[in-house]
C-alpha cells in the first residue's frame, strides 16, 4: 500500500524536499562522518509531523514496539542492518537475551516481540525471552495469533551476569522503555552488553535533554543545506519540578507557553504560514502526565488543566512533575480522511522501513499515539528509502519517504548526542 | 516473478538445505568470524550449480557485471551493503570514480554501469565515468534504453593519482576484469584506494587458486554442518603450461581427466547417484580458450579438441595456455523447461540480490554464459535471502535462495583467502 499523499504539492516542504534530494550524497556523507565520531542507538523509531511548512520528529523512541508493522519486505533490510550492528558489538556472539515489556501481553505487541526474534535470529544469534514479570517461574508459552507462540522464561542472575537456564547471551536486548524504573536484576551487569543502555530509559531520560541535542543536529544540518533551522527544529522551553496543585506552580509554563506562542507567530509572518500557533505541554519523562494543546496561555488558569496534569501520576505520590512546552506541529498528512504521521525505524544507523500511524478521530495538532488511542498502520512503499531524482517534489512517495528518514535519522542522531551527555559512566575529561 | 523450482523435492539436496536452514544462526556466526580474519572482495558475484546431489559454485566473478538484473525491490539492499562498504574502505569520501569496462556499449551493460552509479550515489557518493577507451578524448554520452545517459570522460592522471577533470575520488572502483591487461593509467596508484585490486583482474589471476581455497573453505564449513564436504566442492586439477598444438602437451590434462572421472565415480557410487560423470576443461585464466565439457577420456584425441583448446587465443599468440580440469556439476533448475543456473550477487559481505540464467538451448553440462550466449535473467523474488524455516525443504523458494546466498558467500570467502595468497604487496612473515 502506498498512502496517498495529501500534503498540499506547492508547500515550503517541498522546496526542502527538493533540496534534500540534490543534496543527497553530501547528506548521506555528513551522516557517514557524524557516525565515525558517534555511536548510534542499538534501534530507533522516530515520530514526524509534516505540516507542509515544516517537518519536525516529535518523539524519538529508543525501544522501538511496533516492528511488526514493517512490511515483510522491508526484513532483508533489517536483517542486514541487525547484522552490521551485532559485529560492531559483539561479533563472537552466539547468543541474544531479549528482555521484552512486562505484562504486555496484546497481540500486537507480541507480534513486534516475534519479528524481533527473527530479525536477530536470522542475523546469526539463538534468541531467547527473558521475563521481568514477577509471575513467570518457569517457561510460559503464549499463544500469538499466527499460531505461533512465544516462549517466556525466567532470567537468572549470578553475580556478574544475566541470562536463562542453560543460556548465557553476549548481549541482552532490552524492548521495555523503564519507564516505572530500573528493575534490580538490570543493575551492575557489567560483564555484558546491556542495549540500549539503562539511561536510555524513561527513568533516566529526559525529553528536553533529547531536544537539546536535536536542535545542536538540526543546526549542524541546516548550515549543511544551506537552510534555517526551524524547518526541522520544534522549538521547546524547560521547567525543572513544576507543582500542579499550586497555581503558582505553574508560572514557569505559563511564561514558555507565551514565549513560544510570540516566537512562532513570528516565525509564520516571516514565512507568510497563515496557522494559529500552538504548543504541546508533555511529562519531561516518557509518562506521568497528560500531553496537552495549548493555543492560549489563558487555557492554563483552567481548572481542568491542572487535572489534566496530574493525570497519569501515581495515586499517593507528590503531583509535582518535570515538564516540557514545544512547539506544535500540525501534521497535514493524510491517508484518505484520516490524518496521519510518519514514523520512521531504524536498527543501527540505517532505516530499516517505516509506517504510518493513522487516526481518523484525532485533529491535526493532537498526539496520535499514547495510552488508549488505536491507529492503524500503513508501512512505507518498499524502497521507502531510495530517492527518485528527477521527479517533482511532493508527487513522489519514495522522495517523500527518503526525507522522513533523513529527519528521523536526525533524531536519532540527536538521541546518540543525548546518550553520550547523559552516560553516568562517561569518564569526564575537564 | 517467482522461479518454479523443479529440482526433485526428494533430492539429498534437500537434506542440506534442512541442513542448512537449521544451522543458520550457526552458519551467520561462523562467517562473521570469518569476516574478522578476512575483508571481503568489494563485491562479487558467483554462478552456481545445484545438481540435486550436489550444490556448487561454478564461477565466482570479482566484477560483476549484471546489476540491471536485480529487481529494484533489492536496491535498499544494495544501497545499505555499498554503505557499509564504503564507511569501512574511506569514510570521508566525497567521489567515487568508476571505470566501466572498455569498448562495451552493450545497453545490457550499459544498464549495468547505470544501476552501479545509482547504488553508489544513493550510498552517498558523486559518482562519475572514467574511460579506459583511447577513442574517448572528451566527455561523450551514451543513450541508454530507458531515455537517460551516461557520460564517459577521459581518465586524468597525475603522479600518483587518477581521476576526471575537476574530480578527484578517494576510491576508483573498476568494473572491467582486465583480462587484456592492465592499462598502465591503473598502475601504481598508491595515493588512492583502488577495488577491487589488481591481481583481482584475469591478468593476474587463476581459477585453480580460486578453487584451491574454495575447498580450504568448503573443509571448514563442512565440519562445522557436520557434513562430506563434497556435497559443496566441485574437485579440480590443475595443469602449469599447456601446449595445445603438441598432442604430448595435453598428457597432463588427460592425467587429470582420468584420475577426476575416477574419483566422480567412486563418490557417486557411495551416494548412489545415477549420473554419468563428466568434467569441464576450461583455461585457468578467465578467457584463452573455450570451455569443454568432456565425458570419456578419448574426446581428448579428437582433433577438434585441440582446435577448440586454441580458440579465443589470440592470433599471433603462442598456443600455449594454463588449463584445469573440473568435476562437472550438471544444473537440474529448470524455469518451465529451460536449464537454468542461480546467480548470487554481493557486495561487501552480504548478498544483495540474484537471479537466474536462463537459457532453453542448452543442455544441463553446458556453460550458460560466455561471449555470444544469450540469457534470460529472472530475478530472485524480493525476500531471497530470509529462509522460512518450518516449509519443506525444496518446496520453499527463499529457503532455496538463503541456501544459494550461502554457497554464493563460501565462493566469496574463498575469493578473499585467494587474493591474500596472491597479493604481490602483502608482507610475507616468514
Amino acid at each position: 500500500m502506498v498512502p496517498h499523499l495529501i500534503t498540499a504539492l506547492n508547500s515550503p516542504i517541498n522546496e526542502l524536499e527538493a533540496r534534500i534530494l540534490e543534496s543527497m550524497p553530501a547528506i548521506e556523507r555528513w551522516f557517514r562522518l557524524e557516525w565515525m565520531e558517534h555511536t548510534p542507538p542499538f534501534y530507533t523509531s522516530v515520530d514526524v509531523r509534516n505540516a507542509g511548512f515544516k517537518l519536525a520528529p516529535v518523539d524519538t523512541n529508543l525501544f522501538p514496539n511496533a516492528f511488526n508493522n514493517l512490511t515483510p519486505e522491508m526484513l532483508p533490510l533489517a536483517v542486514q542492518a541487525a547484522m552490521a550492528a551485532i559485529e560492531k558489538i559483539c561479533p563472537e556472539a552466539k547468543n541474544l537475551l531479549l528482555v521484552p515489556e512486562k505484562n504486555n501481553r496484546s497481540s500486537f505487541y507480541l507480534m513486534n516481540v516475534q519479528r524481533l526474534m527473527r530479525i536477530f535470529n536470522q542475523a546469526g544469534l539463538n534468541v531467547r525471552l527473558g521475563a521481568l514479570d514477577e509471575d513467570i517461574t518457569a517457561p510460559t508459552r503464549l499463544a500469538l495469533p499466527d499460531g505461533a507462540e512465544l516462549v517466556l522464561e525466567p532470567l537468572k542472575r549470578t553475580r556478574g551476569r544475566l541470562g536463562l537456564k542453560d543460556f548465557d547471551p553476549c548481549t541482552i536486548l532490552l524492548n521495555t522503555d523503564l519507564a516505572s524504573g530500573v528493575p534490580p536484576v538490570l543493575e551492575h551487569l557489567h560483564e555484558q552488553y546491556l542495549l540500549p543502555p539503562l539511561h536510555a530509559g524513561w527513568t533516566a531520560r529526559r525529553k528536553s535533554n533529547h531536544f537539546k541535542s536535536y536542535e545542536e543536529v538540526a543546526k549542524k544540518f541546516a548550515k549543511l543545506l544551506g537552510m534555517d533551522p526551524w524547518l526541522i527544529n520544534p522549538m521547546v522551553g524547560h521547567c525543572g519540578e513544576v507543582d500542579v496543585n499550586d497555581p503558582a506552580g505553574l508560572d514557569c509554563v505559563r511564561g514558555h507557553v507565551e514565549a513560544l506562542l510570540t516566537k512562532i507567530r513570528r516565525k509564520h509572518k516571516e514565512y507568510g504560514i497563515n496557522e494559529k500557533p500552538f504548543v504541546v505541554v508533555k511529562a519531561d519523562q516518557g509518562r506521568g502526565m497528560g500531553i496537552m494543546t495549548v493555543r492560549d496561555v489563558k487555557e492554563l488558569d483552567d481548572a481542568s488543566f491542572g487535572a489534566r496534569c496530574r493525570q497519569g501520576v501515581p495515586p499517593g505520590q507528590p503531583k509535582v512533575t518535570e515538564v516540557i512546552v514545544q512547539e506544535g506541529v500540525p501534521t497535514y498528512e493524510r491517508v484518505n480522511d484520516a490524518v496521519a504521521e510518519p514514523v520512521v525505524y531504524m536498527i543501527d544507523r540505517y532505516v530499516v522501513g517505516g509506517f504510518y500511524r493513522v487516526h481518523a478521530e484525532r485533529g491535526i495538532d493532537e498526539t496520535l499515539s499514547g495510552p488508549g488511542t488505536s491507529y492503524v498502520p500503513l508501512a512505507f512503499a518498499e524502497s521507502h528509502h531510495l530517492p527518485r531524482p528527477g521527479e517533482k517534489p511532493g508527487a513522489s512517495a519514495p522522495n517523500r519517504f527518503y526525507m522522513y528518514g533523513v529527519i528521523g535519522r536526525l533524531a536519532m542522531l540527536a538521541a546518540s548526542y543525548e546518550l553520550e551527555a547523559t552516560d553516568p559512566d562517561a569518564e569526564v575529561y575537564d
